[in-house]
């Protein structure tokens, strides 16, 4: 076992960051795949759900390596991440398939924003655990058939996105709120990303996958 | 792609029952991490429950290399195995570990001995599936640690783990009583092998199993 090298605490609440994110989008694809018609999308969705605990393991080992308990960097995260699941907890199969679309999309793109910012190994490790994209397929493609089958899903599935995206925010504002400034700073530390223009950002691509689907943001 | 072979209806409905157990086997262990005092451990419960998910895919393309939907394979197991779960839900982490321990081991033993029934690639993909041994360690070190701190534990636990194999037996007499006889004409197949016989061995497999955790059957 070699020694470990000063955590660099920025770098342990990003990783903190994202491990609590999945482990609990874990848990709660794992809930949300009861809500599926079929015993072939539950396992579709519990197979998304089980990915995000390998991303877990990865994120989990490398904050151990860095010297700090996993349970300890996850910690700051726990409230606002559980707050942000309990404020949006599906109410039949689409809310769920739209949560994971508008959710993963979201979460990727701030992981790529962020890698940016990282030195290897930890660059190339969160570039890693993004979602693969046949996930968002599969989900794609249940939310256009069922607004092809019933225009009216589209405006209910729209709204039902604009309300995750208002508590991705609120719950984003805490974070930041709670952070030592670590990890804003981390942000800002890449060239030309302030937190301001990252969020402008990551909501012009969301409104693109909204688009990708039939719905509107 | 090539064209299916006709179906062997004994190993389809197998491979439905074994397809069904991960599936549903995933549900509960998700949920069950729940029930962890701690994110570690949580953790730990929710890796055992994504690994179902993975044996589930194999299996599931299995079925349909043999031209059977996944979901047609598994409809007679459905409520047999639910009612299992129903019966038998934790209330607190230490029944979760023990649950898991418990059913893990019956599972991989009933396995084991129906593998030697079949023929490759399906025998060796049966013995693919069997539950990876540090999750046993895992949920046998929890158990133990438990005992350890408080001797009252084993008892309560060994009642639970007899809850479990009355409950899975029950259930096990049901699918017996709703096959077809293709699943139990194929246990039979193995030389020797009788159901009867089957049972006594994995009940004395199990005997040990709580004997080696510090608890009574």
């Amino acid at each position: 076992m070699s020694a470990p090298t000063a955590p660099d605490s920025a770098l342990v609440d990003l990783l903190g960051l994202v491990a609590y994110g999945e482990l609990l989008a874990f848990d709660r694809l794992a809930a949300d795949a009861r809500l599926a018609p079929d015993l072939r999308r539950r396992a579709a969705l519990s197979e998304m759900a089980a990915a995000e605990i390998g991303n877990y393991r990865r994120i989990a080992d490398r904050i151990s390596v860095l010297g700090v308990l996993p349970d300890d960097a996850m910690a700051p995260y726990v409230e606002a991440l559980q707050a942000y699941h309990d404020s949006t907890e599906p109410k039949d199969w689409l809310e769920a398939v739209t949560k994971a679309y508008v959710g993963d999309g979201i979460t990727d793109d701030f992981l790529r924003a962020i890698a940016g910012a990282l030195d290897e190994p930890d660059r190339q490790l969160v570039l890693d655990v993004l979602h693969e994209s046949r996930y968002a397929e599969f989900a794609a493609a249940e939310i256009r058939a069922a607004i092809e089958a019933d225009r009216r899903v589209a405006n209910r599935l729209s709204m039902w996105a604009r309300r995750l995206v208002g508590e991705a925010l609120s719950q984003a504002g805490r974070v930041a709120a709670a952070d030592r400034g670590a990890l804003t700073a981390l942000i800002a530390r890449r060239e030309g990303v302030e937190v301001p223009a990252l969020f402008r950002r990551l909501t012009a691509a969301h409104t693109e996958r909204m688009a990708a689907v039939g719905l509107n943001n």
